[in-house]
């Protein structure tokens, strides 16, 4: 691990947001405590960790507030340095005359993600816990934030860092056959590493599988609703959301940009995106709407289709061909406007195919259905938390890895000497060693915390 | 003091405004203690007050966030209840999440200045002072946070206080001659009382008549910047404020409409009120605009007044008289476009009548002055602070207790008997405890505290 940020400054950050009726402003590093107690009204250098002392904050003779001052006591605290949480009243002047004050006492203000990543450099938590907190922070869906919370309290890193464990035990018994390549010994039993690798191999394999159900439970599920103008796809959109947005009216092609709406169901968020028609036309703007249409029917994981009226089978197979549907794309196919025409014959051609269900999305009929198929659709895709991979790094981490283990085993079969192998088994280590933050660097790390708040 | 509130519920809200990395949940209330214990996963119930407490906060199985939990214990708290701060991840949804578990297992949701108005009934604050809590979080400039503060820490009340004592034990001497109203015994002595009511009348004067001042400390003084069409109003805006916010133009009467900006001078707000230039116009809406800039200017503290061309001092005379300034309205008249004309002889004319300054908006000139003479002509207002009332409803019930002690002075003075005095001095202690909250009802109470933010 590398330690390169200047960890013997006081950094100091106000750690809520704004309009609040408290505000607390956080410091943190080996002069914590010494600045606070030049500026609190009673002594702090000699009270432990984890107490709480009521007094004022003053520049001198000018009291700023009454506040409470809370003291952790290193390495017993988020940061594992000498931390001091000052509570305010939540005034955005006070809390930037106090932070103001901290600075002019030798505090310097923190950078986003500056306590955090002080958090990872002593050891408080590995670098997938660390990018967990910003995960937690942002979490919107019950979904995300149990796959969030997971990940900082450990999940799949603690695991993999076991495997690395072991995995470095092996590379050694490897580089030592090196040593002593003259006399051509064996320290490291070939099936027992073959059987190790192929073990870690598939566990990699399975976590990086388990990314695009992690992606989209941590950003949502991307349904498109695709159509034909006029089918009823906003009117759809709005029964389902619940809020009069998209703009629903009876004149074909009224729906020329994308409309995004999103829904929780069961702590899984769903993002709708209404689309322009799918028909050929000659209005520029229209036709635009419709090549994005195409793009972002390419990037949803479930695809509603409507059909708001009796059409020839073949019609409607047509129109799933166009739709040009990847392997892990999930179609649902929806007879709308079910209250105006018999879609029994229609449902059983198309049962065996694909989920079909009849609506009326304008009197709202079948809608709860559509909901509980919609859940159905995802939960069937969700393994064991501890197996999801929400986080694009770790994904291709992962992918780097399983590369290296596929070309490793090949040569443990193959018989290729010591230090082939061991070439390849060093790339593994260091692409699982990126995910807990044992191989790391300054530009990784800039990167990941750059993208916390400022005061975490 | 009267206590109608649901005192035995506890009552839970989140402190902090939304989108920090860190928010905070209160509770307080007898059960405050007994439920976090329910949800956090270590025991609370012995741990002494002001101490910190990290762990997880679950549902049952399902762990919804790590935390710090920070006890208070009745009395030594905010409220005066024993209180519970969670301090969890600054997500929306896991602060609703928390708050929703800690209403299931018996917790309330608190009303907007619930947590003050229960310190107020349990006696940690008087009135005045949980009335300064909102201003406090509301301030916005150093002299605002000032008054604020001061007010919050005692300020005039605690004066006040005493004197209503006094008044109430010479009351009982008045009210104690009535009972003997037939032997004519004077228990209170009249030259004494005389003395005392008049001390107070002149206390309640003082401060009343200190509201104007701290009222425009509070909210910002209202400056309105008035002289003829092209005068370089816009461009004065423009450059106190040193942003292109006003529209500047050459046409004539381009200002129509108020634009308010607002700049802060070493603590005190200004708010600046750029107008319609002040002229005869057939210009509906032109002259729309000058009727209101004739009622801004009445309502403004300061007025300033821009001559940008040499005109017959007589004609300067008649503009300053037709802005019919009132006695406690500073006016500073400004020679503009300084650089064109030569501004000597007209500053010698009116320099006895008020503050005069050449100044050249367009380049800056003089505007550094200026500012200084602002801060000057609001500094000679500032009394010591702790005389300054910034509440309305404090500066009526003063306007409203000087009137009631004139009466009983003016009633001692001519010897009125002591029930009619007594009942005088009566209102006055009903005045100023409504001040402090000795006299109070749900009605009050309900106002003052419905303007607090939730979770204060």
């Amino acid at each position: 691990m590398q330690n390169s940020t200047n960890n013997h400054t006081t950094i100091a950050a106000a750690a809520t947001g704004p309009g609040g009726a408290i505000a607390l402003i956080r410091l943190s590093g080996p002069q914590a405590i010494a600045i606070a107690e030049k500026v609190f009204s009673k002594p702090l250098a000699d009270a432990p960790g984890y107490t709480v002392h009521f007094g004022t904050i003053a520049d001198g003779e000018r009291i700023l507030d009454e506040v409470l001052v809370t003291l952790f006591r290193a390495s017993k605290s988020y940061t594992g340095e000498d931390m001091v949480e000052i509570s305010c009243h939540g005034s955005s002047y006070i809390t930037r005359e106090i932070l103001a004050l901290l600075i002019r006492h030798g505090a310097v203000p923190a950078t986003a993600g500056e306590f955090t990543r002080r958090a990872f450099l002593n050891g408080k938590l590995d670098l997938s816990q660390a990018e967990a907190v910003a995960d937690l922070i942002a979490s919107e869906s019950g979904a995300a934030h149990r796959i969030a919370l997971n990940q900082m309290r450990g999940g799949y890193a603690a695991e993999l860092a076991g495997l690395r464990a072991e995995l470095l035990h092996i590379t050694s018994l490897l580089e030592l056959e090196l040593d002593f390549s003259e006399e051509d010994v064996e320290f490291a039993d070939r099936s027992e590493l073959e059987r190790l690798l192929t073990t870690i191999r598939n566990r990699c394999r399975a976590l990086a599988g388990s990314f695009r159900t992690g992606n989209v439970l941590k950003n949502g599920v991307p349904v498109a609703i695709v159509g034909a103008p006029n089918a009823g796809k906003s009117t759809l959109l709005n029964r389902l959301v619940g809020e009069e947005r998209a703009i629903v009216s009876d004149i074909a092609g009224t729906t020329r940009d994308f409309i995004e709406e999103s829904l929780t169901l069961e702590g899984i968020r769903f993002r709708f995106i209404d689309t322009a028609g799918l028909r050929h036309t000659d209005d520029e703007i229209e036709a635009l709407g419709i090549e994005r249409t195409k793009e972002r029917i390419s990037r949803s994981t479930l695809i509603l289709l409507l059909v708001s009226e009796p059409l020839p089978p073949s019609e409607i197979e047509e129109r799933i061909r166009s739709l040009q549907l990847s392997d892990d794309q999930r179609l649902i196919l929806l007879f709308n406007k079910s209250d105006l025409w018999d879609t029994a014959l229609l449902t059983e051609k198309f049962a065996s195919a694909c989920p079909v269900l009849s609506i009326a999305a304008r009197t709202g009929e079948g809608v709860e259905a559509l909901k509980a198929l919609l859940i159905q659709s995802v939960e069937t895709d969700i393994p064991d938390d501890s197996l999801i991979v929400s986080n694009i790094r770790h994904y291709e981490a992962l992918l780097h890895a399983s590369e290296a283990l596929d070309r490793a085993i090949a040569g443990v079969a193959r018989g290729l000497p010591a230090d082939l192998i061991s070439e390849e088994v060093r790339q593994v280590l260091h692409y699982l060693g990126t995910i807990t933050g044992e191989i790391t660097t300054d530009d990784i790390l800039g990167n990941i915390f750059s993208k916390f708040c400022i005061g975490k």
